[in-house]
């Protein structure tokens, strides 16, 4: 009889890994669990969706659906949710969609359970009109709200997802109040970063109340610390922490916020027991301490490594910076590295430069502000971070800081990089080369 | 009396010198001689300029004038033009503006007299319709043609600088006709890429003519080794070649091309003497061989280092990628390290992959294709070089390959960079981390 894998969880942790466990052992039995109805689905492309950017519903976002993998020899059961983990037995027990119990043995075990979106017991927490943003389903109610007669609409935190949907529903023409607990949004970015992104929220129209707390929700309301907020939608934008209540329960050693701890080739603490994705741990390559992010990008790649390491090879997944991007409005933003406040918290003695440039040849007539934060530590000269905050095509310039941090750059070896130049990307000093510059002249 | 540094040269390879040695050394006299009219201007803006797009005259594209640089200390001398160097007597042969001459002493010499549009010699070269496009001289001459009754332009020549010729013309409603040798448009690329600028160009209304010599010139035509092309306006994009004539004359060592031999730090063989800018060599940083491009970013930094070690410090410019950019109509394209051509060249064993992909998530109304091609080295596994072409915000990503290829990184090390991602900007796979991921297929 031939081996057997079994997934839990259908989505880009679990799926990524099908093909390279293939590859290694065509021979194996693939059996995916997903007790949810949708495979291989992009979350982070829910607000565009909701915005009415992506047009077509839902199912665009689905990359690949349960159909097209059982075509592709992957035993998916939809429907069907992983209920206990026996690792001595090794063996999972699953409630099939009729609420009837099987248990299904495993040669290897991949655990991609996911996120799950921060819900903090506050009074009317649970109500029907409080919703997170994390599964297709969620995205079906949203874009049912979205297309209603929904007038006020409540974002609770405003990280990537909280700002996107904040944006999602002024394009439907809601009015939008986003509140958040600190002085600034995006508290992944240092304040002074922050700042800019209000800017682009209130120009925008988005009513954005920063050092507020939630108390809790009432039918038509958000209470505050400051007030009563109307309210007929309130979305959830305060986080995920990793689905890893299975793994708990089961034994599996685990670190951060309960995340599942794996090694470099994505195995936890049991031998032939793997995690990938937004349930499990992750290296920090700058603090080289745990951290949990939920980002899609580590899924897939942590999927492919566990997958890539069942199917008999050997791959690692290195570690994250916790890069991250978005765009609110014509705001583009971006993180990577440590900030300024990560990088003290980790202990770091750290001089931030921060300088104020244009994403094309400051004479082009359609030059718009980028501000580009470098964080460097005293000392050694090494770039531990980077933020920019800017106009159209100034994001994305975040990869450059990510491959000098993971090459352990310092600034003057950032200040070196050939890059390119040409008017209608930016002036003769690339910003990125200007924060560099700015950075060495206060070490 | 206080020491006395001479910059020959008043753009950037010379000026951005000065404010480094005025750190370094308060006290010195610095004495730049020009011998046009203009100081530290963009010439890579010059297109931009002559199409339109940039309003207001070539004075747009002037950072510093003259009279600002008196302003802050330098005495500029606009029109005079260094004729001899006396390396033993440290002296500097000059003629003024009223064609008398004068020598001025100097104790550190910065030459930094910029590069030659290669102009070959060919019968009626030297007609007054033949333009190069080096100085903002040729700028004011281009942009009276392409405000007046100008029809037919013939482009010879296929690098950024023609093709941003081509469409600055095709702009202002000309006939364009791009000539060139090779079988593809800019064959700093391989041909496959080129073949995507070609496309660009066709689409653009461009008349392209590759595989196509040209014998010579006579007025109102260009003589081809394919029959006679109109042309009220010759515009030569062939490339530009480092101006070392008073370095060779006076006997300093000269490399590539001609091209002024200096150290890491900028200094010629001869002690004092300083050189920065298109007049001078660079050391390529995969091949580890000397180059010469002609590279407003390198003048900078070159100049930069010159000064810094001018006024007692001590910096180095520690070698280049080729990196370069540029955008025809809706067409990024860049790239950086060695193509696959360059790389055998260079004695490399190397693979190369090219991946399609899209510019955001393929969902995205507006996605646009992007190519990308990795060359990497077979055995080390090292990536010695990547090429853009793609949609908008394609090629700046080029940036990222720099940083990689310039930290020794391999295709694995590119694949697990933690590149950001959002729907807006890409897929959940990067495209480089694509394209790194295929060349790890082929290795």
């Amino acid at each position: 009889m031939s081996e057997r894998v079994v997934i839990i969880g259908g989505d880009a942790g679990g799926m990524s890994a099908v093909s390279q466990i293939r590859r290694g052992r065509p021979d194996v039995e693939v059996v995916a669990l997903e007790r949810g109805r949708w495979t291989s689905y992009s979350a982070c492309g829910i607000p565009y969706v909701v915005g009415g950017v992506v047009k077509g519903g839902v199912e665009r976002l689905v990359a690949r659906t349960p159909e097209r993998h059982r075509e592709l020899g992957t035993d998916v059961r939809i429907g069907h949710e992983a209920i206990a983990l026996d690792l001595d037995a090794r063996a999972v027990d699953v409630r099939d969609p009729d609420d009837g119990t099987y248990r299904l043995d495993y040669d290897h075990l991949l655990i991609a359970t996911g996120g799950t979106p921060i819900r903090p017991p506050l009074p009317g927490i649970d109500l029907p009109f409080v919703h997170g943003v994390q599964t297709l389903d969620d995205a079906v109610d949203l874009l049912e709200h979205a297309e209603g007669p929904c007038q006020d609409v409540v974002v609770v935190g405003s990280g990537y997802i909280g700002l996107e949907m904040a944006e999602a529903f002024v394009q439907r023409g809601c009015s939008v109040t986003v509140i958040e607990q600190a002085a600034q949004p995006m508290v992944t970015l240092d304040p002074d970063m922050g700042t800019l992104v209000a800017e682009a929220l209130l120009e925008q129209g988005v009513k954005l109340r920063c050092g507020v707390g939630v108390k809790g929700f009432e039918p038509g309301a958000v209470l505050t610390s400051d007030g009563v907020v109307d309210a007929d939608l309130v979305v959830l934008g305060i986080g995920v922490g990793p689905n890893s209540k299975l793994a708990l329960e089961a034994g599996l050693a685990v670190g951060v916020k309960d995340a599942i701890r794996v090694d470099e080739r994505q195995e936890t603490s049991c031998p032939g027991v793997w995690a990938a994705g937004d349930c499990c741990e992750s290296r920090h390559l700058v603090s080289d301490r745990p951290v949990h992010f939920a980002l899609g990008t580590y899924a897939n790649k942590q999927g492919r490594v566990a997958g890539i390491n069942i199917g008999g090879g050997d791959a690692v997944f290195p570690g994250v910076l916790g890069t991250a991007i978005t765009k609110i409005c014509s705001r583009e933003i971006a993180r990577t590295g440590l900030n300024e406040g990560e990088a003290e918290a980790a202990g770091f003695d750290a001089v931030a430069s921060r300088i104020e440039s244009t994403t094309t040849a400051g004479y082009f007539p359609d030059a718009e502000p980028m501000t580009v934060k470098v964080v460097v530590e005293r000392g050694s000269g090494r770039v531990l971070g980077a933020q920019i905050v800017g106009g159209d095509g100034a994001a994305k310039r975040i990869d450059t800081c990510a491959a000098a941090i993971t090459a352990g750059m310092t600034a003057q070896q950032v200040l070196d990089l050939d890059l390119a130049y040409a008017p209608p990307f930016s002036g003769v000093w690339d910003p990125i080369a200007v924060a560099a510059r700015q950075a060495l002249k206060l070490l």
